[in-house]
C-alpha cells in the first residue's frame, strides 16, 4: 500500500462530467490498495471569471481581498469532487487550504508555503478516508487567507506529498508526460519515462511549461518522486526524480533529454560602449529598475577600447527597454543601439552533457548544415542555448531532434 | 457614534454596481461618525448556480460538502465589496464565518449560532476599519464549514448585532419596510414605523417574508433593535422593537399593525368521527409521521357522540395528506373524509388586541358586509386568523384595511 498524493489542473476538473472521471481515476487507485490525498484547482475558467469580477471594480483590487475572492474558486472543486467520490460509495472529506492549515507567509497573491500540520489529514486517511485539498491557497499565522500564486496547486501538492511523506506526488495534466520537445514542432517527439529535477527546471523555465517551476524545485528539496501524467490517457507518464536514482540504474543515460524552445523574447544590443568596468551595470541598471526581467546577457571580448552587450527580455517588454537604452545611450557613450523582436532562443537540455565536452560543437554543427546562423550562445551546467533568427525555429529544433537521436530510447 | 450591523441581501450585492451602491451607502453611514459591520449573503443567483452544480452530479449531495460549496457564495462577495470600499479610501477587511469564528453546530444545511467571538472584530473597528463578514455561514467545533440554511444572513446579522452589542441591526432589502398588508393587494398599504418582534413574527410566518422568521426570533432573544429597510431607496425603514419600549411611548398605540394573508394552504376535514379521547392524535399521528406539518387546527364541541375535525397544511402536501386520511378512515370510525385546495387564510396582526374584544367582531362584521363566509377560525394572542374562499382573498384583505382604517397613521 502505498500513499499518493494526485493534483489535477483546472482542465481536468473543467466541468461536472470531467468531475465524475476524476472521482473515477481517484477510485481506481484507492481499489488497487493505495491511499489517496487529492489536489484540485479551480474549474477552468473560473479563477479568470473572479479576477473579471474584482477588476470590474478597480484595475488594483486590494492584495488581501483578491486572495479571499480567488480561494472560492477550488473550494467548489474540493465540495463537488467529494460529492462526486461520495455519490459512488467511496467516503471522502473535503479541506480548504486553512482547514489543512497550510501555513504560509502573509505575501498575499504569492504566498510561500512555511508548514503543513497533517495530523487531520492522517486520521481521515486512516479512516479510510480519501481527502480532497483545496490547492493554491494557505492561511498565515493570522488567520487571512493567501493564495500561492497561478499554478500554485502543484505547489500544494508537493508540500502535502513532502508533509505527508508520500510515496509518489502525481501531476495530471492535459499532457501524457515530459516529451523531449513539442510534438507539435516534431512528430517524433518522444515521451521521457523519466527526467532528472534539475532538467525539469530548465526544461520548464525555458518553455515546456508542463509544471510550475517552483513546485519542481520544492520537490526537489523535499526529495518527494514527482510524475506527470494525463487525465484524459491512460499512461505512465514521466517521472522527474534526482540525478542520484539515475546514477544507481544500470543502464546507459542518454546526453540530451530534451530540447526546449522559446519564442517569447526579443534581443537588443548597445554597440560600441567603452570596455570599462561597470559598464553592464551602467546598461542593465534603468532597465531592471524598470522592473524588466533579463534572460540571457552576452558581453564578448572588447577591441578598440569598445565592446558590444547584448541581452534579451521578453517580447511585451521591448519597447520599453529599447525606449530606457536610447535614453541612455549618450551617457553610455554608446555608437548604436539596435534590437531584434524576431528571434528564437533553442536549448539542449541534459544532465549528461556535463562531462561531455562535445555536445556543443555537434549542436552547433547540426544548425550550420541546416544554414541557421547562431546570433548568441549562452552555457550552464546541464544546458546550451543559442538564439537563431525566428523563421529557422522550427527547423533549429527538428535538426536538433535528429542529430541527437531522440526519438530513441537510450 | 453608534455601533450598526447591517446587513444587505442578494439583490442587494447582485451585481458589481450594486456593490458599489453598497459600498457608498456603507461609506455614508461611517462618515456620519459611526462604526459599521456588513453582513452580507451571495450575490443573486449565485446559490442556486451552486446548488445545480452539486445536484448536477446526484439529487442528494452530502450536506457537510454543500456547505463547503455554499459558503463560498457569500466569500466572494465580502472580498468584492472589501474592494470597492478601499478603492473609495475607505479600510475594510473581510471576515469568512470561519475567521469571525462564528461558532455553530455541526448540523450542516441548518446549523445554528452558539457563539461569535468579537474580540478580532473589535481591534479592526478600533483601527477604524469596515468590518465585512460573510452572511448565512459559520464553523462548528472541529472546523467544518457550516451553513445556517436559506436567508441565514438575517441571522448572522443579528447575531453579531448581540455579541457586539450593537445600536442597531439594519437590515437591507428590496423593500423599504414592513407594510399593513401587500402593497400589490391593497394600495393603501401604510409603511409601519415601527412593529414588536411579536407582531412581526406573527407576520411573517404569515407570508408577509420580508424577514427570516428565526432572525426575529434571535433578535427578540438577545434584544437587538432591528430596521428593516430598502437597498435602493432611502428611507427609515420599519423598526422592530420590544413591546416594553412602545409601553413607555406616550402616543396611543393602534390596534392592528397589519394583516397578512396566505394562498398556499389546503384545508382537510374528518366528519363524524367519535368523540372520544385519543382522536385527535388518532388523526393527526399518521400525517405527522408523513412529515406533513399541520398549520391551523379547529376541532369543534360535537354533538351525537361525533365531531369534525379540521386542519390546514401546505397545498403541495394536500393530496398526501388526503390519502393518508382516506386509509385511516375506517379505522376511525368518520363517516367522511373531505378537503379543499381553493382557501386562503388572512389574519389580523396586532399587539393591541390582547386587551381590545372587540376586534374579532369588527372582523367578522367587516367580512359578512362583503359577503365573505368564514370557514374557520383560529386565535392567538395577537392575531385572529380566519380562512375564507380563496376567491375573497383581495376582497377581504381590502375590507379589513379599510375597516381598521390602516391607510392612517395611529
Amino acid at each position: 500500500m502505498a500513499l499518493i498524493v494526485q493534483k489535477y489542473g483546472g482542465t481536468s476538473v473543467g466541468t461536472i462530467e470531467r468531475i465524475e472521471n476524476v472521482a473515477e481515476k481517484v477510485i481506481g487507485w484507492r481499489e488497487r490498495g493505495h491511499q489517496v490525498v487529492v489536489v484540485v484547482s479551480a474549474m477552468s475558467g473560473e479563477t479568470d471569471r473572479l479576477i473579471g469580477l474584482a477588476k470590474a471594480i478597480t484595475p488594483r483590487p486590494l492584495p488581501r481581498e483578491i486572495d479571499v475572492l480567488l480561494a472560492t474558486g477550488e473550494q467548489v472543486t474540493i465540495a463537488l469532487l467529494c460529492i462526486a467520490l461520495e455519490k459512488r460509495g467511496c467516503p471522502a472529506r473535503s479541506y480548504t487550504g486553512s482547514q489543512v492549515r497550510i501555513i504560509t507567509d502573509n505575501a498575499f497573491n504569492k504566498a510561500r508555503i512555511q508548514d503543513v500540520e497533517v495530523t487531520a489529514m492522517r486520521a481521515d486517511l486512516n479512516a479510510g478516508r480519501i481527502i480532497v485539498v483545496a490547492g493554491f491557497q494557505g492561511v498565515d499565522e493570522d488567520g487571512n487567507i493567501t493564495t500561492l500564486g497561478r499554478g500554485g496547486s502543484d505547489t500544494t501538492g508537493v508540500a502535502l506529498a513532502a508533509a505527508l511523506k508520500a510515496d509518489e506526488c502525481q501531476i495530471y495534466t492535459d499532457v501524457d508526460g515530459v516529451y523531449t520537445t513539442d510534438p507539435r514542432v516534431v512528430s517524433e517527439a518522444r515521451r521521457l519515462d523519466r527526467i532528472t529535477f534539475e532538467e525539469m527546471l530548465e526544461m520548464a523555465s525555458l518553455g515546456s511549461k508542463v509544471l510550475q517551476i517552483r513546485s519542481v524545485e520544492f520537490a526537489g528539496k523535499h526529495n518527494v518522486p514527482l510524475r506527470v501524467l494525463s487525465s484524459f490517457k491512460e499512461g505512465p507518464g514521466t517521472l522527474i526524480t534526482f540525478e542520484e536514482a539515475f546514477e544507481t540504474e544500470p543502464m546507459e543515460k542518454e546526453l540530451i533529454s530534451g530540447i526546449a524552445f522559446n519564442r517569447d523574447e526579443a534581443k537588443l544590443t548597445v554597440l560600441g560602449v567603452p570596455d570599462r568596468p561597470g559598464i553592464a551595470y551602467s546598461i542593465l541598471g534603468p532597465v531592471s529598475a524598470a522592473n524588466i526581467e533579463v534572460d540571457m546577457i552576452i558581453q564578448n571580448i572588447g577591441h578598440d577600447g569598445t565592446t558590444d552587450f547584448t541581452f534579451t527580455v521578453h517580447r511585451n517588454d521591448y519597447e520599453r527597454a529599447l525606449e530606457i537604452l536610447k535614453e541612455q545611450a549618450a551617457s553610455l557613450g554608446a555608437r548604436e543601439v539596435s534590437g531584434d523582436t524576431k528571434i528564437a532562443k533553442l536549448s539542449l537540455v541534459g544532465i549528461g552533457m556535463r562531462s561531455h565536452a562535445g555536445v556543443a560543437s555537434k549542436m552547433f554543427e547540426a544548425l550550420g548544415k541546416e544554414g541557421i546562423n547562431i546570433r548568441m550562445i549562452s552555457t550552464s551546467e546541464i544546458k546550451i542555448s543559442v538564439v537563431v533568427d525566428e523563421k529557422y525555429l522550427e527547423l533549429g529544433v527538428r535538426a536538433l531532434h535528429e542529430a541527437f537521436e531522440l526519438d530513441k530510447a537510450a
